[in-house]
């Protein structure tokens, strides 16, 4: 039974990883389309992200299923319940990722980012590509390294994300509202998606170190 | 050891309404700040979504120990792992309402709203605090029923979602960057509440049919 259980629980590991790398190249996809009013790489973050979300509850139900055959109890309990929660937060990322494609299928052949914002998006993009980069080795790998750059990574991005407030909210900003709507949703999302990479390596070290 | 388990999913289920509950309370003390910029009505949202995400937590760790102690299979175990999403969501639901709280709290002793969009947000707040008065109701009683009306409610919030949008973009928009930034975001937030709303009700319908 535990050499089973055990080589279940590498299936649920290598499918998170999985979705990881899934979520990180919904990411690439969407936020080259947002960046570079891409309609054909938006379309393709969007295809991926309905693959995603299938992947993700297939996930779940092998997740019932070791629950069902194995009972797992303490440490191991852990480990399924919180594969559940990451196989969720990983969901979302897809999910948000493909928001960010939807703004810039909507707004094309324009963009959706006035040139004020253009260097905040490309840094903010480039955080959250790196940060699912950095979920997928985590979920890897487990180092705790890993968990504390993601930390002051998701800090950066909040920091961009205050940074897009401050631009629209200026005495400057002289954008029509299009612009100030899809900005403002936009870096909502990246920094949702961010804030999800967090709550991932905050289980991944929960489960090393029986932390928080 | 049935009986056990009995008593101690009915546990795990008044939970839920009292979590469900939590989660109407602050979106209506939330939604009453925005409306009506009291600033005393959303400290007290703030606040109890604070402790609303601590008794998620406990309630994650009741199912823990259920899962651990009675090892529950078929239909059993479904229950269980739902009631952790079903918590995941309601925990949502309060930080949602917290972010129109805090968008309230932040506009204080102004307005966030445009009289232009008053309305569609009043609707839209009754519509919400409804939703979450079914998903208390249909946690109790499981009437599927409800799960319907659940659906269309959720369909008249994205209308008025859809609504703000139309407002904001049309030519006659004239409100500062500040507002649009605020009504883009507390309409996505109205808007996401409802959508766990579904999301539980999808779940359990799941549970009493089979069928999503």
């Amino acid at each position: 039974m535990r050499a089973v259980f055990q080589q279940e629980l590498s299936e649920v590991q290598s499918r998170l990883v999985e979705l990881a790398g899934g979520a990180r190249t919904i990411m690439q996809k969407a936020s080259g389309a947002f960046l570079n009013s891409d309609v054909s790489m938006a379309d393709e973050a969007l295809a991926l992200a309905d693959s995603h979300e299938e992947k993700a509850l297939d996930l779940d139900e092998l997740v019932i299923k070791i629950l069902a055959t194995q009972s797992p109890v303490a440490k191991d309990l852990r480990i399924v319940v919180s594969a559940l929660r990451m196989s969720a937060s990983l969901e979302r990322m897809g999910s948000l990722a493909s928001h960010i494609a939807a703004i810039a299928r909507y707004r094309y052949p324009g963009t959706a980012i006035p040139d004020a914002l253009r260097g905040t998006f490309e840094e903010m993009s480039k955080l959250d590509v790196e940060l699912a980069d950095k979920a997928v080795e985590l979920l890897k790998n487990t180092d705790l390294n890993l968990a504390r750059e993601i930390q002051a990574q998701d800090e950066a991005v909040d920091l961009l994300h205050r940074r897009v407030f401050d631009t629209v909210l200026a005495p400057d900003w002289s954008e029509n509202a299009m612009f100030t709507v899809d900005v403002t949703l936009a870096s909502r999302y990246f920094e949702r998606f961010a804030d999800h990479v967090v709550d991932i390596s905050a289980k991944v070290s929960f489960l090393q170190t029986g932390e928080w």
